[in-house]
């Protein structure tokens, strides 16, 4: 059983109460804790060393990567970030001074973003740290984007590149919550999450939630530079397993890392066709630094299509959970 | 170093904002979202196998601990817990079936205590399961109780029974949240907390939040019925250690694990003396079924006396964390 399919069987059993507006299976849970103008975002998410970080990763840039996932969370809820607590549970004869470095990451970024850290617990995994954080953020009532809601004929968007995070970007990157808000205020964003599995993998969750398909313009995909520049080459039968046409190696690759790698940690999100101009041109004023792709349209179906010169192409896979590209 | 003296020294470097009312140090942190009449609090904490539970353990018990170890601490505020996250850390080839019971069992004290959980995330941690799990809870205006506030003169209650809880309480307590706000409702508590790593250890918390001594009068510790039936000899040292006298070794155990023994979950808060009968004239009424003891009063100074009928000797131990006592 797959982790999707698991947490999918779990979730109708999962108790509620008349505070839960959304439960769990979206970025955030929201609860309504009767703050007038106001819902309550609650998330949890965790980094295990070896799956996550290595040995290598300086400790500073684990504390800020758990940190960082969280928040991405939020922003996917046009959320603002309030507090988080912080749980490490690790090796006992640790080095203290590590267990500050990870602090210092973390801390800073949370410094950053105005998060107040509210509780920090230590606790023992003999073999490996583990970090858990729980982050608290708030709403405006009414502008929370969940991943339902995405319309036939709506355009599909992403912020930023796609593809080769582990080369780096998944340590450092930024959360989009200044990005989220002002989409959740000056447009009518339908469904919204942030890429963490895979571009595909992702985008089906949306798809699922609306009960429609997408159609993906190849060309559109922002492709990372690094994506392009280190070559890879897919996993034994992966090229075959896509259902993507055979394309020269060198391009095709990058293209399957922008739609499969995970950790890219953008938006992605849609809205009526009819305000894809209004918001390009409004975007390109305000976030003059941070690229925003159109970069296809939800159709009537279920699935993804990628439309390339030969014509379209139904996709088979979700993301890192299914399939990997790896390094030459 | 020791784990109280690193969460010590990472406490002040922790980031805060204008929310926080009571930040890391507490049972819970206390933060203020704008609800007209209420405080938030949040929490979280994490059980490892083979810490705090072992491979023998039903897995029912597992989720169910999780749960009511935050449910605990959020009746240390007098609150009411509303919404829980959940993260499971586990072998890849992990049973489905057993993360179901997990769930069951943590789902059923949550209805019970009519929690919502919102939030089911399961990660990989290759040796060993560990559940790590976050909590909101509320808490009405000014009734939050807090670790400070003991002040000389204070009588110093317990609520059940203390010392062998790992012979089964610790899977099986009942958090003490009712009784946690019908205190804080009827009388001016001064300074409470969960017993969680020990009677010693945990009011040492509030002796220093009050920057205070206390004195313990042994003959009124509520030695658990398993505390003194299951005879007990302290490690090599530990009766030296502790400073008490020589007592008869049938009798002495029980008394010590009753102080250092973890995972009572009960009640220790203290309160104006004057107030002490009236308390127990009224516990006795609603609570019928749950012993209250008084078990001593806050002393100017610090640390701890143990009172017996030789006098009154300075007690040395922390709580678990410094001493263990281990079956025969």
């Amino acid at each position: 059983m797959k982790e999707f399919e698991l947490i999918a069987h779990l979730l109708p059993s999962l108790p509620t109460n008349a505070t839960v507006v959304v439960g769990a299976g979206d970025d955030c849970a929201v609860l309504d804790l009767g703050v007038p103008d106001k819902l309550i975002l609650f998330k949890t998410d965790a980094l295990v060393e070896g799956v996550h970080f290595n040995s290598e990763t300086p400790p500073e840039k684990i504390g800020r990567k758990a940190l960082a996932r969280c928040l991405s969370d939020i922003a996917a809820m046009a959320g603002t970030p309030i507090a988080a607590v912080v749980t490490i549970a690790l090796p006992e004869k640790f080095d203290p001074g590590c267990i500050a470095r990870i602090y210092a990451g973390l801390n800073k970024l949370a410094a950053q973003f105005g998060v107040a850290v509210t509780g920090g617990e230590t606790t023992t995994n003999p073999e490996r740290i583990l970090i858990s954080i729980a982050m608290l953020g708030t709403v405006e009532r009414g502008k929370q984007t969940l991943r339902s809601g995405a319309k036939v004929g709506d355009a599909i968007f992403v912020t930023g590149e796609l593809g080769g995070s582990l080369a780096g970007k998944h340590l450092d990157f930024e959360p989009r919550l200044a990005e989220a808000r002002w989409l959740a205020k000056h447009f009518a964003i339908h469904a919204m999450l942030d890429v963490s599995d895979g571009l595909a993998g992702d985008l089906r969750h949306i798809l699922d939630a609306g009960k429609v398909g997408a159609e993906i313009w190849q060309s559109a995909l922002p492709v990372s530079r690094v994506a392009k520049v280190r070559m890879r080459s897919p996993q034994p039968g992966g090229l075959a397993e896509s259902g993507l046409p055979s394309l020269p190696p060198k391009h095709l690759p990058a293209v399957l890392a922008a739609l499969t790698d995970g950790e890219d940690f953008e938006l992605l999100f849609t809205l009526a066709s009819a305000e894809a101009v209004k918001l390009l041109d409004a975007w390109r004023k305000d976030f003059p630094r941070l690229r925003l792709s159109c970069i296809g349209k939800i159709v009537a179906g279920e699935g993804i299509l990628v439309r390339d010169k030969t014509g379209s192409h139904k996709l088979q896979l979700h993301g890192y959970e299914h399939f990997n590209c790896r390094d030459e």
